[in-house]
């Protein structure tokens, strides 16, 4: 057991649009996160920052857009954080007080157009890295751009074991956003590159996500920490959208969190959980890593080359 | 003039999503273009078999789809066609029938995927090739796939001249598909490619659309034949969302047509009507196409190789 | 509804490897699915005919094998069958006579070396395919050799609708054994050819089977149809290694079932069921497909083929 | 509307190759729209400083050049200025008493070649940037030299917001001089860098000019503005050819101005205007460009880089 | 004669999967083969580095593997080294110092899998290349993956003239493991490169060993130095598995060697030998291998390209 | 042991290049092989009828041939015969006689050229194959000519089974000429068309022979029976010449013999022998190839297609 870390998933939602709020948020979950659980990794949901517009349509049709679908669109817009900017650099401060390392969805705003984007938050090293969303699903593809294969990242990074502290823990680190997780060669890419905490922030609240998590760690042979909103009425803006206009309640369920934490082979380590707030926090044994890709290794001893070749291109 | 052909484009409306009787009209379109007008040539709009279901939402909201919204893909998928098919055969069946080269805005069934196509039809040797959008447009980005580097031809073709019958012509031939016209890159491609008539089915109605079919025609120097959709609410069935539901009218405009042709120095040769059922014919003087080069091509003399390099990708 | 056929999975297992008692049980029971329930297609689990040698180590060791084992291989060989081969011709008639399509699991011997097979048995046109295992899994790689790219086929299959009987019914069947379900470069292959009916013979009966077959079903929007053997020691020869020698009992549990059918949207239809023998049914609406392919098709609209190639190599 | 700037074109002319009428003019001009419009940006036309010799041949011959063509040449050099120089410092000057940004289409000096160049000068910081024409049509090309990658710059600027003064307005700005406009890989590598003030100095004074302005401004989801010279045969000097040289009135048109201002969807916001001197003002709300992006963002989400990759060598 | 080099093979074991003192090993072993016999190339047996486990079945079972077999494989990968790694330095390190050439069996970690690989290492240059073994046998399967075509080296390498230290002697010399040496069309590649100096790790100590690597010597016309294990219980930890449980004695033989160096003519020059640790060492002519290319050159004069045709791919 | 037949190799040699008698020596010893050993199947050595001219050179220099040596031909040519021919109806005649299979070396005539030939004659249906040699070696390439691919024979085999003699043995049975035993293509074509009694007609009787012989029954898990000529100097005819010509003697030994049978597990069963004329029979229990096989399948399991690939080319 000496090559573990402790880690959590956070539940929890965007404060409104309003970042300002919602930092604070972070903020408190973060510390919270270490001082009772002494967590060294959190990852938060997919859009924790920039929020995710739920029941929205942003007025669009098939073949029109009308100005009030545009004006809400400008708001999003100016919701969204560039990389880097102040927001980014809070976080860093935070990851940096706390010596916690963040993965967190935030929605990237890049000259015109968003990304639906994950960011690394080091706690020495400041923002590491980050990931674009490859592909929007439905109507997300009107307010959000792809990612290229240059965002790919899967992030070498050194813990001190938190069982014997004088030893260090070697772990590699991706994000794997929402439903990117059904993206087999994304997937089998990260893999490759030996992602072994495999985080998948989302807002996919459905009763089989559970299914697919526990799949993908016991594929990939990783642990999956996926983090999902959990938001009610009350969460947004009094004017935005919901699923029933006519039944408006601010404890409405808008995201039905569910989030949860996955062994390498396929043991639900914590989770799932539909509290509205919940922090989940579990040991990753790194060995188990290894115990698993004893009789599964996907991209080595599992894989057939000669048969099928994943190329991948990663240039911007 | 003896470098001529006589071209049209066809201004119409799927009928209500029914497959047979849109290809009568189809029929009966190009019959009449051939014997009353002459022409050698015809354009049909963006989606004029399968259709194009303006005002859908398909029951999408961001981050949530409902069964309502699946059972109406369903029927969408069904009426789309697969290429090839006994539908793109009797598209076939008609042009060598009149003698009369097809360009045709189709939805494209391929496995589970939906494209934008447009499917390219000669008198003598039936289908000759197809060109998928690459960009649907906000909401078009769930029902349609996008299509990728393999499906961009610029079709040689010889005609007869019109003017003198014993005369060959020789033309290329492209299609641009609604805003994929906006995409800078993808016209360097075609203009690159030589072509001469860039087709452009459409169902932006907007009364802007003939600015940019006029700078398109002279940035390339070729003849641009636009067709667009002209539908009322009794083009759809009677189910079919509309843009004010309280207010229903089988003559309500669900799109405004604005068909066009325009010659290779931006000049209108014909249109922009706004028929509900119309024929806009006119002679394409090839030559015209040399005399634009002449100060101004944008693939040739006109370029900054040195700065400016354009690398296109075309394979599947 | 029109677009459905109907479908079983065959819960059993192999009579003490013995071929023709094999035979028979796989004619009994594809008789019954198809008097009993109006089944039209069945899967039987991996190795139904050749038989899971479980628990065996064919008395392998890092670096040495001795006699005892080899012997033992001499039987297991003999247990397996050719394609084609009087066994195979004995399950065409059946197929025949019953009207059913038969997928099934079976042990192919090939001059020197063993497969892990499963066949495509037409009612018409007898064998129509065959795919063989690409990854044996840790022992089973010493009794098994690879397949290659040859045997991944995807077929064409045209039923009678189940509940219009005037309507034909397309689909497309594959076939996924055990593991081969955990590689992610497989699946996407059989995706690509546009498989519907996903069928996944297997004599893996953890809890966790079920959650990979949700994922599978929802990644695909296919059907998934997995067959697992059910077997207790008095399958076995009475010398067959078990779980804990020194506690035989003819009832101990083998191989511990839990076949079941999915849909497309990631629903469990039938199963999973943990009964000796049992004929899970359920009807398949093709539309589903359909359905499902609206929001997520990983080898359509969903996929980043500019980030992300897959190479098959088919050829023998 | 509180992240607007008020911004202008000049329509006026370079007073007959003088130079120091020329500043006054300028002076003059931009005051004007300072003080009367409250413009915080002007845009004055091609060739306003140095001049544009329209209907001069240069005593230029295929295959020959004779000496009255040098001579001519030689004053041309002459009214040309160098960057910097007194003509600049003198503009910079003006700029920073008026606090208004300029954009200027100036005929640059460098060594033994002019270029037609296009200046930013920044009330603060005084000359920031310049952009030299890439490509000089047909005549041009035996007057000035083409420019390289190395001056494309698309400027960073702040302006104090109109409506809300407290507030600052974040713009980028680019000059695209001429038929340059028709350079589809330039606009394009100018929308990458994120242009949303186009400026577009230009002599072009053809009715169509206004659909390619209108084309940019929705393609590029910027705002447009073009500024052109109007002149008559009295704003050259007396000597200067003219096109029918049998009819000179010092009234006849030249140069037929149609400066004008297009917001990000394609609307006329200002213009054309065909008058002699006139100065068109409009409030560009930058939140526009966000609208506008929200379903066209031509580098971004509209674009298509597994297809098509634009290099761009910016070096000199 | 002047054509010759000196080498050994090492007959020894790896130290009870202890990395630190089998690295002792490996230098004072190699010292003395320099020392004591003017060595300039020593090869040691596969797995010298990692080790081989004997007698494991890393409590695999056909159909099952438990958690103490996870648990082992754990401690085996983590007894692997990683390729580069400082273990590979302090070889190279020892290489360098003593100016030996290095040809050794590694059990290399390569992110989850394993693979049985032979190192190159120079006593200049370092580490040159690797060779993965390409099939591991029977139980070998589930404790490494299979190499690919991209580490099947042939290195050429230039020594000093053992009996003419002034003169250059030019080699090419692979690496083939254990029972890759009956895969003839490996054999046959690796012949088509040159080989002369035919290195063979492995464990393979039957008596019909020498009988292999005679005649694949004189196949081959090259020099074969098989250098095998030697190894009794009390070289592997106390708990390891033996060959009888009831019986255990440190020195019961667990590998019994068999090293030997055999002529391109396919005599033995040396061994085999059964001593526990012993240094085999000859002088090698390498003039020998053009005496037997003269009658026999299997990828030259004396094969048959126009009925067979061997193909290699070595891509990764 | 059911699976059995029971085999012999012959040692002989040619009887003076004379025919006849060669051919009664042949009968002699096929029926003692089956009345006093019950042998189904016996293997005579190369070039048994037509002779192995050891010693010859047929006055050949390089640059020059003189007429000695074609007269010395043609006497060659003479001794050889044509197949099918008398000669060889006598053998069939032999075979169907005493019910042996028979594998034997002669020197075949086919117009003007001879081939080094191996025929298989079934006691039932006479002659049903033969292979010529792909590749003479060194001087027999002057006398004899190659082989192509389409006389690469394995033959499928029923034999009685000798131990149960109401069962059915099936084999395959190939033959393999002295040195192409070296040719590792060809062996591993053979070992792909399942060889399972690889006879190896030979005059090599080096001691490294029987090395080469168990490696080969090894790595192709097969029996091998290999057949070599024992002939001394009294066995020529008196003018032939001799290995030193002033030491005539007629028991000086010529060709050395060293016949043997080995088993798929590389196993010596009989031999080798040493004796100028002998029999040696073994008992040849088939599943001991699958034995073999078990963890050794050159061409199955133990190959790697993707790496190496073997296009074999069988047409004339």
């Amino acid at each position: 057991m000496a090559n573990t870390i402790r880690a959590s998933v956070i539940q929890s939602c965007t404060a409104r649009f309003n970042l300002s709020e919602t930092l604070d948020k972070f903020e408190n979950l973060t510390r919270l996160a270490k001082e009772r659980d002494g967590s060294q990794l959190v990852v938060f949901p997919e859009g924790f920052i920039g929020g995710y517009p739920k029941w929205s349509t942003f007025s669009c049709f098939v073949g029109e857009r009308i100005s009030e679908g545009r004006d809400e669109f400008v708001k999003y817009y100016n919701a969204a954080v560039e990389i880097p900017s102040p927001a980014i650099d809070r976080i860093a401060e935070v990851s940096k007080a706390t010596g916690v390392f963040v993965v967190m969805g935030v929605i990237e705003r890049d000259i015109g157009t968003l990304y639906c984007t994950a960011i690394f938050v080091d706690p020495v090293e400041g923002l590491v890295a980050k990931h674009r969303k490859l592909l929007p699903t439905a109507c997300e593809r009107f307010i959000w751009g792809q990612g290229d294969g240059s965002t790919l990242p899967v992030i070498a990074k050194k813990f001190q074991s938190f069982v014997e502290p004088t030893r260090t823990v070697e772990t590699k680190i991706s994000a794997t956003i929402c439903w990117e997780n059904f993206m087999p060669l994304l997937r089998t890419y990260y893999y490759s590159l030996g992602t072994q905490i495999y985080c998948a922030p989302t807002v996919d609240s459905r009763e089989s996500w559970e299914s697919s998590m526990r799949h993908i760690a016991f594929e990939g042979r990783c642990f999956v920490l996926s983090a999902c909103q959990f938001a009610t009425e009350k969460d947004y803006p009094p004017d935005h959208p919901v699923a029933d206009a006519s039944n408006r309640n601010p404890d409405n369920v808008m995201i039905n969190g569910g989030s949860l934490i996955v062994s390498p082979l396929g043991k639900v380590l914590a989770g799932p959980t539909r509290k509205p707030e919940d922090i989940l926090t579990a040991d990753l044994d790194l060995d188990d890593v290894v115990r698993g890709k004893f009789d599964l290794d996907t991209v080595g001893h599992y894989s057939r080359p000669d048969v099928f070749q994943l190329k991948a291109n990663i240039s911007p």
